[in-house]
């Protein structure tokens, strides 16, 4: 416990020998009673895949639940292999010594119900038929991905969340954590997201849906697993990117640099311009590693997704809310942009929480949230550590 | 003549009388003789379809030729048919006593070389194999649209360009117009353009031309005029469209509005928003106008558009200029954004050309230049009647 103490939250520097969690195993959480889903539909039971990285503590309150993004999964810390060439999606985040501390914290991430990365989804086989379940799986909101994370953490023994943290769908999810289960949740740390999706956002989703559902090899939904709309969830894949970057952000990286192979005025259709090979290479790494009936889902419940609509009103909403709340917005999102996540702030603040919005400068767009930051790490370290060390400063 | 000594450009709304070109038929211009792209490949000849509205006067002086989008034509005002439901795209400035005063100047506006609206393109007939050319059909650039439109030029007689004045790919093609023409092209007005798109807006098309070519029915180009990649080409047309739009825009005009049919949370892929069966509805309607192979190649097009590229800056290819220019940024337009736009003046400046930027506000993104707007009608008629207004004022 020492470390904890070397290193108080004042310390706006991620800590000096920050490491990795180290080689992990996913586990799944199989839920053996029926679920009923937001839309009345049932399953008789759910699997999800998760990960945990750290020790639940003696009192059970020292988890730190991470939610993943559309196309995420519950692999977000350390390697599953010594030879894996990439670890998680948030390790630059999540680690012994990293702004969530996992000498400190048990860190929970679970892939979404309706998800395809071992959670049950459409892909999953369907008992009643023997075949995948296809568009037959119940509609998914997010309320329904808290309530099914909440029965896992519940099965971990996990008697409150230290706190839950999410970008995007996972700001979300973490918002939907904080209003469903008010107690439980004790902070949420909300980045790149929003309470309500605009038009555009909206528009983009419903532009991949179609790219998929119009693809013939979609037929309805029923596809094999290794066939499908590869072509339509490769488009989605390529269009969906974009809006996840940013336009300074492409010309830093991109410009309108050609591919050595193009040629000065080469007239084709091939990529020419290296944004083209890489919105390709995108798209085409995507169609291995997710399932198009899960594309659908989980867009369908991102743009669903209103907890003002059925209150009256975001302040309504939050009313039950406990936690306090981070909420962090990046100058660069045109997806979920800063006026929408610093509108979450302002509502929470309205209802009478307690709540901060930080606004960070990045020219990454939407993915920001996964920005390599200090600024970013400290933000996150001193908003989890912050309670603790006071408590340490009353000790002393 | 004197209409036009009543209605100097000092008075700055639209004329009181203002009126519709009225019945217009298209004509077809056929050049008779080869014609060589910037590729080097060539055609036996071509044909342009196009339409005039006004007389070109004795001294063949006073034409204002129009530049269409993307996916615009040579219909850009007046109707073909009393029964029509729609007149000219750009039927708002053109007309006796609008900004554009068809009273005054002799309007011109073709559809583009390689596009597919009449004019000579991947889908007209190959006389060596009498089949549509396909992408067997030369690469077209811009300067090979500006040169086929010179010679239609020629062919009518016009001495001299009073103005060429266009919108987003348009607006290139003024630019083009003025740099290849320059004793020939007296003013430009350039709307909502760029010099050199961004490598966001290069995505979005590579997107677009991915859906098509990846379409089973593309064929490699080979596809019946009534058939080929119908899904591909109006997932293009969707996508494309919510660039043309802006997030405020679109907002006030669908925000998150539920069809009436959808119900209150139908659990459903249907088209819930409103601006799913909007989008939806702009994609069906447009593979019903437009050629997939033509997209492919107008996209091209616009995306290799650079002229600073072979210069080696926009001010030295604006060198030989001789042209008054014009340039109208919108605030919303994130596509070709106003800066792309104000950076096009500040380079003529830089040349030491006469060259004004206007900036409006507006929220309908980069469809703004289609904006039924005085202040945008003013600017576009000052701009043409300044010079003959002297003359007046000199007479007197």
């Amino acid at each position: 416990m020492t470390d904890e103490v070397q290193a108080p939250a004042q310390e706006p520097t991620p800590r000096p020998h920050a490491g990795d969690v180290g080689i992990v195993a996913p586990r799944d959480y199989v839920h053996p009673a029926p679920f009923t889903f937001r839309s009345g539909q049932t399953l008789p039971g759910f699997t999800l895949r998760y990960e945990t990285y750290g020790e639940l503590n003696a009192t059970r309150d020292n988890a730190v639940l991470v939610c993943h993004a559309l196309s995420g999964d519950h692999h977000c810390a350390g390697r599953h292999a010594e030879s894996d060439p990439k670890p998680g999606w948030w390790n630059n985040l999540i680690g012994p010594g990293k702004a969530v501390d996992t000498r400190r914290f048990y860190v929970v991430c679970a892939n979404v119900l309706g998800g395809c990365q071992g959670s049950t989804g459409p892909s999953s086989t369907n008992p009643a038929t023997g075949h995948p379940y296809g568009i037959r799986f119940p509609f998914v909101t997010v309320p329904d991905m808290v309530n099914a994370q909440k029965l896992l953490l519940d099965h971990l023994g996990v008697s409150e969340l230290h706190a839950v943290i999410g970008g995007s769908m996972g700001g979300m999810t973490a918002m939907m954590f904080a209003i469903e289960y008010p107690l439980f949740t004790k902070r949420q740390i909300i980045m790149a997201s929003t309470a309500r999706e605009s038009a555009q956002a909206i528009a983009f989703n419903e532009v991949g849906r179609q790219a998929i559902m119009q693809d013939p090899a979609w037929n309805n939904g029923d596809y094999p697993r290794e066939g499908g709309p590869r072509v339509g969830l490769a488009i989605a894949r390529m269009m969906a990117h974009i809006t996840y970057l940013s336009d300074a952000g492409m010309d830093r990286k991109f410009g309108r640099r050609k591919r050595e192979s193009a040629g000065g005025e080469a007239y084709t259709f091939d990529a020419q311009f290296e944004v083209e090979s890489y919105l390709r290479h995108q798209g085409q790494s995507f169609i291995n590693r997710f399932d198009a009936n899960s594309y659908l889902y989980i867009t369908r419940a991102i743009d669903q997704f209103d907890p003002a609509r059925a209150a009256g009103s975001l302040e309504q909403a939050f009313a039950p809310v406990q936690a306090e709340s981070l909420v962090v917005g990046f100058t660069s999102d045109w997806l979920f942009p800063p006026e929408q996540n610093r509108d979450i702030a302002l509502a929470l603040l309205r209802a009478g929480k307690r709540a901060s919005y930080a606004e960070l400068s990045t020219d990454l767009g939407h993915d920001s949230f996964l920005l390599e930051s200090d600024e970013l790490y400290s933000l996150v370290q001193g908003f989890l550590e912050r309670n603790e060390t006071y408590v340490f400063d009353f000790a002393i």
